[in-house]
């Protein structure tokens, strides 16, 4: 039922034009106001999820680095591992799932402090974690776990009141029909209309989603991937048009640029603050997005780098999206777990610096280089990430107003303090027990009657 | 290069109306004169292979009797035999054909005196046997074998003088596409135009085939297939527009009254001699086309059974194609193997009365009911299915013109003959040396110079 | 119960010297008469069944001719379908027997007219169809089938009044502790009491089997092997002392010369009469005792071949062995379901001649090369092979007394003769209508009041 | 070479008494003073690694929860996932070990500050991790990771000067010969002298263990399991007579009283310093030994709770062996890696109260109830686990001698101090700059000249 008519939805959508407020050109699109909840958020979590995770080696480009780039140490690991003739497509009835808790991972969330979570419902491999009519045998329901993992996972986080957005790739790196397309110079649009469209369609009346984060879109331009002609649909006549936020990455050099937020670059971090509304995206596994079964801590973010990341990028207007890759069993790896609840931990202290927060005039002071604002309504929050080692804090930014008021987040009682140099402030750091406070990595001084 | 000229071409064609002579319309189509080595091949062999090879149980149509109809033996087997999550996609990969050898399986077939060989491309299950850009990973190159089944046995078949059929089914039982397209009454095409017309334009343009075995038709009209506009394309505009022969399942309500030449039921075979080219299809394994690993002896037709409908088949006018199915492993089973080099020795010695044969204006000697005429254009043949207790052959049906000429083919020298009451002829029959004729299934008399 | 018992008495067995008959020495062991079942049987069907049946390509001795020889095709074989780490003991969960129904198999046995079955126990892989201590996890009760499949056909073959003989192999190719021994030139006995003896009484206990065939003894002399003491229990005290009977292969030189009745040789045939019983063992496939997946008609010995050498067998005093590898789910291919079937049909007409006779004093015809005898109390049999052109049997060697009487068997009614030569007969052969006869194999002519 | 001497050794020692010192009666045996690097090593790591790495869920007794105790998740587990004949055994090939990399494991160890690695070569289950002859085709070369995993291991550890201590299992809970003992009441020893002893003779021959931590003794007394006889020969004759230490394990109320080193129960911890040398082990997975996929973090212990028990056990006299279970592919999983290297970077400044200590006069301060002692020639080490509010630790039991010498380790300078109450000390902290030390866990005291 709502198969057959989300599909006619589609055709009915490509062939009629849009009537809303919104046309399918950048200047239009690009002047939609960004839903509020996403500003608000600030955190979120990404979760590569697929194929990739059931060799689980080297990164979930492991298809193409294997296959279209030949590299050795992929072909090495086939060679030892698997008879000649084993493809990729080979790998998916081993993407099990069996463990897969959809609740105890929303949990996991909650407790991590996420805002949302964002799922790969199709990596640049083309395995759809729904079952689409445009991807027969090579989605989640027809084989591996025999789930609608999208589904599963959205009924979850939304219990818990967390957003949920849905990352899609625009291109599929094997898919005939794509790779066709690309031989005509993107001339043709077999693949858009035949795969790409249908899928987005699809995703977007079944699920709802509070995000399309899109990806994979930098070969080929806006034209070919109908971007614009989607987006206007989707802001002026979908069921999701006042809610949903979408990211930058539409058409080759439309990152950066148009869309919804800027993710830019992958783990891209801006110096200075930008004017446009952005997120960072990262990976607690440095070396990659998707679980690998091999990889060493020495090669994970640990606790303290997560927190002081999140704290630059909201001192700098931006979101952290932050990826853990779960395994093809369907756990997110212990390690993962203890650096999600202990960025979670921090920020049930920490957290009214952050949630909601804009930034401040200031985003950080030079001299320490380790002390970042934030601000609300009321008051400005200065994030430090290393304790003095005399027990003082000085802030030369802040100019102090007659009856200010300094706390710390998470210890009772007010700071004293006293001017710093021309406008600054110098305060006396509480003794804080050890255990008192969650960890080490930073901590909060809340300043109300500042400017 | 191949494949994006191909698709080129399909758009083109579906677009601009044929110029050629045929126009998509039955009454057109069905005027085409049947190429002449259709009728005079007479004898071919059919393959049914594909992922249900992997299960090899029960038939070719495991997945529905399983899954469509819950049949308990499949429900039971399954149970038994793999993870209650196990799917039938998850069978592909085992579908490994390593020792498929194209050559030997040609050299098998030239010994069974077949002239054509036909090959499921594609079959209810929708795996595709080839490579084709709409069945991405529901391949056989893709996964499975990891081989072009369609064109390794099409050149090794060619290479020996054979034509090359290709099967093809235009429904697949669980396409999500089809079953859209079914629930909207098929008053929507997606299906059609998304993956049976790309297939069938893609086979006939890599493969160019002598025929094309179409199936899976009885579902819908062809205002849904769109058949008579591929046929008038492929009549008027293929490659193949000389040669191509096809069947008549092309629409419901088409078996038996449009198309080439009529195929009507599976194992269907006339009581009398039809107007129109028809073809006898049948299977060595009496209870499935593909292979069953639990088949027993019982359930297979013997030599003299399949000489025996060989001989009734072609008296009737019609061609035989018998069918075996071949293991996932890629082997022909001895069984079969024997079956058909059995009449590939009965054809050596009576293949005159067979190839290139017409019916004559008797078909069948109702007294006898085992003697069956063809006829050529200088000699009459009576193949007679049961040795007569007195040594003496009676024909009432031929009229012997005054210097005739009575033979036994195989053996030297003429038979002595007197009339037999009206018009007949009372044959004697040779003395038959044990092992001197390949096998007691059916003998063949020559008559020349009669009426 | 049954197993702490028999091990029990196993031990005891070894310490207490035998209180019967015979000595555990050659001389008293080969006196022992040997059952007059065994001689009157004379036509069984052997079974190779194990591991090996998995792979299912070269022969049995798969894993001999890959790992111990490096034979280039099964390296090849391996390389090309299983990962580098592969082992032999990966296949045995593979072994998984869904098809196998004793039933049906021991309705075959009967059909094709054997007297005995012969299973493959334990092949020199070391991989026992039965659960025995000794073999933990390399055995069809913990892995592969997860049956006992030695108790499972034994009681089925039973049921239709056949006779049940277990080959077992003495040697175990690879395992450590015959290694061992060897190594330390067979001057301990490590294999032979921690494996080799457990098994065999083991096998005897609990099956009380009417045949041990015995194989894999030709590396070691009887003194390792403990033969003579196995074989003194058995004659003496094992609960089937009185009926079962034993091959040739107990030692290094014992075949052909010790033991109970004589194989010497796989495939042997004497040219003249032995004067010690013997069994002729082969296989319908030429070219392996255990299944192989890709074997071709052309290597398989026809209907034809297989009675033409039971004839020649029986004829000369042998038992007639005849082997097929059932596949490793189960099945006996169709292929040789038809040959046993045929031999059964031929036995139901000839058997006469076969079952409970005895050479004559002449075995065959030297001038005909083609026709053998054999003989009962009251009859002397001929057996022909071939139709002679003018359908006159002549037979030099027979007698004839004054009245003598002259029959086929299957044809109802006497033949005329006449003298030939000296003393021979010159019989005139009836007219055997086309199917009256099972095949055109062999014909057997009954003498009675010859000499 | 090596196994045949081993073998011929075997039954040499059994067979001739042993001319050493020791008798094989535990009076004998335990007078044996207990090799001092044991002692002084204080820290080792436990692996458990085996075929139950492959199911990986609930614990390593998942064969006998699922088989011998029929537990519901077992069987649900088994039924969800696995064909119903599916065995444990069937388990083994998927035992893969490819990310195995024995050097990378040394250097976690070593970096984890461990002395000691001991590693399971044969768990209840039966399965060997080395090649011994008397466990073909169940051990890690013939099938699963194709590698001796004991040997690969211990060249790494010693390489890294670490000690390499072999578990070892007296039971398997379902061998056949075992069971058969069993049955017997434990009057017959199939199982010891075919398993259990050449087993257990070949790891000390092959591999010079350091330590035998023997486990699974529980069923049967010592006469069954032939304890004494080997520890006698392992303490007069064999290669590592003069340095191998051995558990307490070694019959049915063996535990706790007789042997090397004591472990009584699994994670036994004394209340009061045991007058025997003991260890305590422990796993970091709360709920399991082996590795478990679905592990929570909240079912592990966390670095503190790690610190704190070693710190406990050490100040008791006893050993610490935490344990770690690896994958079936080879990893140890990085939370595994991450606690490791934590108590690695407390032991860096900390090692000192550690490594060759002894306990104190006082174990510890009843008050605090979180200050433990121990001692080395020169200094008195107090430990504490909670940092005092006032900065000020209290100290009741040394009693300062005239010029005591107070310093923290890691700290440079030496602590103010002034009695407390009637002996003690009272000392100042020094101010400990946030990320000075290397975690919160517990700070060490060193004096010196307290009595």
């Amino acid at each position: 039922m709502e198969q057959v008519s989300g599909w006619a939805l589609l055709f009915t959508a490509l062939v009629i034009p849009a009537a809303g407020r919104y046309t399918p050109d950048w200047s239009s699109l690009d002047s939609r106001p960004l839903p509020s909840w996403f500003d608000e958020a600030k955190f979120g979590v990404f979760l590569h999820w697929g194929v990739f995770s059931v060799p689980s080696f080297g990164s979930e480009w492991f298809w193409w680095h294997w296959e279209a780039e030949g590299q050795e140490q992929y072909q090495k690991f086939m060679q030892k591992n698997y008879p000649p003739s084993f493809t990729y497509a080979d790998f998916a009835p081993q993407f099990t799932a069996e463990f897969f808790d959809p609740e105890s991972w929303a949990e996991l969330f909650e407790a991590a402090g996420v805002r949302y979570v964002v799922l790969t419902t199709k990596h640049h491999e083309g395995f759809t974690n729904w079952k689409t009519p445009v991807s027969w045998n090579w989605n989640s329901v027809d084989t591996g776990p025999h789930r609608d993992l999208v589904d599963d996972l959205g009924q979850a986080v939304r219990k818990r009141n967390l957003r949920y957005g849905l990352y899609h790739s625009l291109l599929e790196w094997f898919h005939p029909l794509y790779l066709m397309d690309k031989k005509n110079g993107f001339k043709t649009q077999n693949f858009v209309f035949g795969k790409t469209m249908p899928e987005l369609y699809d995703l977007v009346l079944r699920y709802k989603p509070d995000i399309i984060w899109s990806d994979g879109d930098w070969e080929a331009p806006d034209t070919y991937w109908n971007s614009t002609y989607f987006l206007s649909w989707l802001y002026n006549d979908s069921p999701v048009k006042d809610t949903v936020v979408v990211n930058d990455r539409w058409c080759k050099d439309c990152s950066c640029r148009h869309g919804g937020f800027f993710n830019c670059a992958d783990k891209f971090q801006p110096g200075t603050l930008p004017d446009h509304k952005w997120e960072m995206c990262t990976s607690i596994d440095t070396w990659s997005w998707g679980y690998r079964r091999n990889m060493q801590t020495s090669q994970l973010m640990d606790e303290s780098r997560i927190i002081s990341d999140l704290v630059h990028t909201v001192s700098l207007g931006g979101n952290y999206l932050l990826n853990v890759g779960p395994t093809k069993d369907g756990m997110i790896a212990p390690i993962f777990q203890e650096r999600l609840r202990a960025v979670g931990k921090w920020l049930s202290i920490n957290g009214e610096a952050i949630y909601s927060s804009k930034p401040w005039r200031v985003q950080k002071e030079n001299d320490t280089d380790s002390v970042w604002y934030t601000c609300s309504n009321t008051s400005v929050y200065a994030i430090f990430l290393q304790w003095p080692e005399d027990n003082v804090l000085k802030l030369p930014s802040p100019i102090p107003a007659s009856n200010i008021n300094v706390t710390m987040l998470g210890i009772s009682g007010t700071l004293k303090w006293e001017p710093y140099a021309d406008k600054g402030l110098s305060i006396a750091l509480p003794y804080v027990p050890s255990g008192a406070l969650p960890m080490e990595a930073a901590w909060t001084i809340r300043l109300e009657g500042v400017k």
